[in-house]
């Protein structure tokens, strides 16, 4: 398949991730997370979410999100999230099938839901007939390449807490909201009092891996039950974990957030003033959101492959990753050109 | 961790697996089963199991149990399985949870199952009090080493056949039970008229990855859905497909299961007769079960690693794998004939 | 308590129906379905939805919801339903957790759906990501007083078939839509291709019991398992198919629909011009709305309970039953116009 | 249908109970369980059960058992039954599906499990593979007719507690054991510390109704929402609550357990030495098993119904109610004695 901006996870593996699979492959290690590879990415992890992280690989996004929803709620609770968010669209129902709880999907604008709005939504407290919310769930960044500034989380994670609800975070890309914000993972997680957080690995250069990490100690009691229940125990966990120790250390995730983000960035201001191209803001994240006519899609992506975000508007995402070049962008935004002539 | 004989997911990624991972790391693929390579392990499956069979990767040996259980059954069936299947006593009641269903364990000797045993439990068809027997699984090779001969296989299927009911495989070893019988996979589940397999990938030598194969075409329909929903869908499916392409090809599969069985039937030779050393029968496939005095099994697992099966009776567990040597399987030999002196 | 406009199950068990129960009371009978009152009720029932009606009694609505849709649905599916429909807000999320499947509320008007707006919402078909639609279901008459017209029935029904959907009716007041349309039941259930719809008895008179009722008989093959499992198999079946048969026969549910309409729309008229008094349009079924002054619900509450619909705008809904009396209309009504004053 | 011994739910309702309803059919009641019948009913059970009793009626005994388990587990739990248990092999798997947790059957003999039993099935604390035990369910009196003693149920809690274990008591027929052991309520559940009863009253006279019974108030905290959840909030309240306040005053609960055990150890002594006929043990509730020749069978139910307990040894249950005769009695031991002939 051509280079393209369809997704992150089109992209492949980071030379220096692939290589830590090669150094991991020696020998007998112990299965199920009882690995010295494992013990040393929690300890990774901590440096950036705490110590009391308390950290826990599963294989992908959803699964993910869907184990760390069913650890903090019960059936009868609902979830509050944006009406964009993956839960809610992408996920083919595992939220409410595997928690038994109801998802509120929140009115969003650019992605992002407010508190006017999450305050709108909570009703019919201790109402036998009406599912209790539970969770508050924050994308971040959004699906839309937004990224809530510090002061938006601060807000949410703020009013939900005073709620008295759990806040998860759909955090698949968190290391862009990171870099985008020039902050450490924990100035927008941990301190804010978050409570369980979906990190992402997959969409940021890994071959697989995500990982749920609870910051609040206690809500991780009986989570090592939910993950295997939810068939999501990996047995050779060491070639998760040392994809997550190399990730983590050396900036290695600085590294790939700043070439996915500025690319986004470049693409962003490459394709600006092209005729018919109706631009969302400025990206935050790794994707550009854009508006062509429908005749060019066709044609554009026989050169570049990416996806069509809206079937009815023909709203386009074009995604950067971690391999994404200033060529790659520059042909883009050429292709672009040309078609407009 | 030093080598030892703790289980077949101890071992790392065979070396030619690890390079097709490299292989597969060029440039862009789409992703969630669209790429080339999912394509190609499609095909190599077709080779082996029929032209009809329908291939989906999932993550792990629970999933592909579970996600294989939950398209044929609905929730107010019950499932036959042995009692000491791994759907039954090592899978946290995932199956459970994930399909509704019963589980009805069927009293087992040696790891397998009779028709009879099945024919006692066959009870109460179409009373509305009791859930109604929908699938046969069946654990091949068994948890406890043996193999079910082609008679007993066609003797199980046919049953369930003549009961109307689904037949599963739990495969996770299904390459050692071939390479025993000595015929090709298709001979014990296509040809015998099997439902859906949960075929192997992790515990005979890739990274990680399994398969669920329906034989039944029409059972696979939703099967994509049922996948997503269940939190398996991966999204750099190259990564899996690239292995099990390396893995049926040139008989890799061949050579893993047969260095798997030989070493196992070394150990079980070069134990036998050991003093205080009661040993179950040859092994049909990577696993030797013997019992040993529990003040040797301190001592012992020091030098190697290993389980204890059975916490009452001191039954341990002996597993060989891709990597065993027989440098390994004599040293082990060595020790115990140390602690029997 | 206070008679009042709380709901139509604030109301007792109308006296014919009570009486049934007493005849019904001789020797003993066989439980769970197999007596006569069952199938005497059965037939009753195919009288008014047809020879090929299948017919099970369940306890409430909930549950008359929820099992109906649990037969015609897996759980990668989704449901249709009106924004203010009450298995979308009045069930405590038992139809995600009992089914498995996502809700997709629809935008209503007046309690309402569209075909435009169902059009609007169904997208993404055959997309593994998203969780496919498969149930159309439409409350009969509405949450809102309001009744769907004839064509307007036909209309969804055939837009749900066309997109070969299941058509589940939630119908816990089904006869009084009956009543309204001037119609039998099966003119706007069978004749128009639905298949199973909750037939409501609690709040018609009954001491209490509900109806799941296949149009298709096919899709009732395993649904003595699904009411079973679901805790919803009446042991002394004899006694809620016999207050059936009472309600079914001799027209007493139309005697029953008429006075519940009848007072409703005496009620909408002897409010009509009060000061302060906002009225929704006339009642097609046994409720008003009407959105009053907030000081007026506590002294209007003292003599005549009823509900506040919504807390934000304060209107209320007054809701008539098989027992309301022109008086109690009236009485209702001064009590209006004494505080208007 | 002629009158037999098939089951206690062949029985009618019992005239006092049925008057009761008559009685609460006036005017009208708030529903869902806010009105004075069901406070009045709530303080007899307070009475009974002590007054940290929390009470929550729902509609059938498998309900009873299932929310009251949901309440005290969570998925990745198992509990503890016999073997003969209504909930392992009577209710269609409606345990495993509406809570997620697995069955684990203990061996039982004359219904009845034992400590060391418990004790040997007491596995693998802290094994994320495996289902961890949370609840112990006994059943008193037990499906054969058995009823465990004081000492007995002692010995059962206080190994339950000791693993700190949820005690739930599925008692359907709990007035039985009360009676049977001569003791009050409390005698054998609050005050050993048992968590939950399911309490029934459809076996024991009422026209329907059951009641989960929290002893330990901290535990029901969220009852209501998973019972509304569960589809088995009654709406019309007070026609539940009514009757069990009828069957718990004046001690109409002993007295129809006095006539249940009584007639039931009347057939005993009238059918021993009957020649084919082998009884099992004198029956300690309402039930009495014996086994009789095949030929047997037919013209015996022509004249009296009652089930094959045992389609493979002929082992019969004959059950007695409130409403069995002496007349019965010896009129069906008068018939058994004609067969013996």
């Amino acid at each position: 398949m051509k280079r393209g901006f369809g997704s992150d996870n089109h992209a492949g593996i980071h030379p220096r991730i692939l290589e830590s699979l090669s150094l991991a492959n020696i020998e007998h290690a112990p299965s199920y997370g009882t690995d010295d590879w494992t013990e040393e990415a929690v300890q990774e992890f901590k440096k950036h979410f705490g110590n009391e992280a308390q950290v826990f690989f599963v294989f992908n996004g959803t699964a993910a999100n869907v184990t760390a929803l069913r650890a903090i709620s019960r059936p009868w609770q609902s979830i509050f999230c944006s009406d964009v968010a993956h839960i809610n669209v992408d996920e083919c129902g595992a939220p409410e099938q595997m928690t038994g709880c109801k998802l509120i999907p929140i009115p969003s604008v650019n992605g992002k839901i407010s508190v006017e709005a999450l305050e709108n939504a909570f009703i019919r407290r201790g109402d036998q007939h009406y599912s209790q919310t539970q969770v508050l769930s924050i994308t971040q960044p959004t699906e839309l390449g937004t990224t809530y500034s510090l002061e938006e989380m601060k807000a949410l994670v703020s009013w939900a807490k005073c709620k008295k609800l759990m806040v998860h975070i759909d955090g698949s890309r968190l290391a862009n909201a990171a870099y985008h914000l020039g902050v450490g993972f924990k100035a927008f997680t941990t301190d804010l009092g978050a409570d369980v957080i979906s990190f992402g690995g997959t969409k940021n250069g890994l071959l697989m891996g995500e990982v749920v990490i609870f910051l609040n100690k206690d809500l991780a009691q009986d989570f090592k039950y939910v993950r295997k229940q939810s068939g999501q125990l990996p047995s050779k966990s060491r070639f998760i974990a040392c994809q997550f120790t190399t990730y983590l250390k050396n900036d290695l995730w600085k590294d790939i957030a700043k070439n996915s983000l500025e690319r986004a960035q470049e693409l962003y201001e490459a394709v600006q003033g092209i005729p018919f191209v109706k631009l969302r803001e400025k990206p935050q994240s790794n994707a550009v959101f854009a508006t062509i006519p429908q005749a060019w899609v066709k044609p554009l992506r026989e050169k570049y492959f990416f996806y069509v975000w809206d079937e009815k508007t023909f709203e386009c995402r074009w995604m950067t990753s971690w391999d994404t070049t200033s060529e790659d962008v520059q042909g883009f935004a050429q292709a672009l050109k040309e078609l407009a002539r």
